[in-house]
């Protein structure tokens, strides 16, 4: 398979600059399929992994061990559960010894199930049912990990879920088109759109921030990329510079996060959740 | 009262520039006084306002009147609530009948009760009990107009409250030292820590934002400014150039609010409410 030899030579390339853990995109063994209207039962199961790791993916688990380089990795998962077949988006963590930690699986399904008239064809909500392991933190080699696919990064609740379950790192694995038809004028913010609620995520929760986008063509989509990794002081600490494969680095200095809680954020003394009750009770504003 | 002359002024020039609503600084009736650790009760009381409007502030009032221009005010608050003076640091909003329409009362207080070592002296919590108000939102004009004050700014749930209580406009008043004796590290971010937050909440809750801050010295402390009107897209429209008193308008376009939301913000198709029960359950993250 041609994307895990990619990914294979990305990981070695992340671990020869020393890197400890790497992120993937979202759906990084396939296209981002849910751009196509596609109604064949057999073509739309042929994009899922029934089993992590399987045949491919156990290729990638083997050269995490020998390079000791731990990884996240998007896919998308076709599991039986309560007796039927249930798609999510999901994110694996595996470790050091090439070993799963956990997986997530993402809980905020942006599009549509059918298209919809005037907007960019997006139909992840026929493709996936939305996450049902809530926000998970793993532990890291004694670092508490999170993980966020794409439409979650924009959703501040899914940085203060995973605040409050203790993340100190944060992988989000992301596919974002650049062309957006439903909304013309503000094409030119997409990248603005993609920074900035990360970078408010890192600091009001105090967490490093590694994201990981696809780039370029796919299937003659231009999409976004800006790859970064993000401090827990909400600035950008590495940022890709192309929209071809390319690895990025950080040394994050997890002191740091003591250091923003302390200017701003001490959250058991300062934050009222007595008073956010709304927040879990109600999905949008009244009518 | 010399705070209330430059006020009016300040709202003539708002008004002779169309605007329809001005809003104010945190604490704009006096010095921001947690900064002094005072211990004489007279001299504390000496700061809140026991009525509003009362002698000084109906002088205010009668401007937005006779101008056409509403206004949020920032003061020290001091009631008679459950048979004792309790103080807050609140907000009220003026319409352009010079009538009160409602007060707001700061949701997150601060700094701390006495001074603690290696910190810049901020003894709001001294001075201010944390708000009982929750997060409303009243109508001006029409327009559903949420209040907030400094510190609330930087909490993801104050933005995420007044938009689930309808806001599409939200003006905030606040007080921000330059200086921030307790992470030097991070003192050039000050502004970008300013301006992140809100332009977050903006985008993540589809409203518009007018933030008026005290700016320049003020008994021998720099204060920040950069006060700025934040469109629904996150981008700053209006940004002030000085730290002098300063008049900042843009013309809010309010139907972008419904553009933003079409392109990532279906509010009640997407949240998961009911996924996000710690967020109203625990404060902190456990140790």
């Amino acid at each position: 398979m041609e994307a895990v030899d990619r990914l294979i030579h990305l990981l070695e390339q992340a671990a020869a600059r020393g890197a400890e853990l790497a992120v993937f995109p979202e759906m990084a063994l396939t296209t981002f399929f849910p751009r196509w209207n596609l109604n064949d039962d057999a073509e739309i199961a042929g994009y899922y992994e029934s089993q992590f790791p399987g045949p491919q993916t156990q290729l990638l688990c083997d050269a995490a061990r020998k390079l000791k380089t731990g990884f996240a990795l998007g896919y998308s998962e076709s599991v039986e559960e309560g007796g039927r077949v249930r798609r999510f988006n999901t994110m694996a963590l595996v470790g050091q010894d090439g070993e799963l930690i956990g997986r997530y699986r993402k809980m905020h399904i942006p599009g549509s199930e059918s298209p919809e008239e005037g907007t960019t064809v997006h139909l992840e909500r026929r493709y996936f049912e939305p996450g049902n392991l809530g926000f998970p933190v793993f532990a890291y080699r004694g670092v508490r990990v999170g993980l966020a696919l794409c439409n979650d990064r924009r959703w501040p609740e899914t940085w203060r879920m995973l605040c409050l379950n203790g993340a100190q790192v944060v992988l989000v694995g992301y596919n974002t088109p650049v062309l957006l038809d439903e909304a013309p004028a503000l094409a030119h913010l997409r990248m603005f759109h993609n920074h900035l609620p990360m970078q408010a995520g890192a600091y009001q929760n105090t967490v490093w921030i590694a994201a990981s986008a696809k780039a370029g063509l796919e299937e003659g989509q231009a999409l976004l990329g800006g790859s970064c990794i993000i401090a827990p002081s909400g600035e950008i600490a590495s940022l890709a510079s192309s929209v071809g494969d390319e690895v990025i680095t950080h040394r994050a200095d997890l002191d740091l996060i003591a250091t923003c809680q302390r200017v701003n954020f001490d959250f058991a003394r300062y934050r009222r959740p007595s008073e956010y009750a709304l927040i879990s009770e109600r999905a949008g504003p009244l009518e």
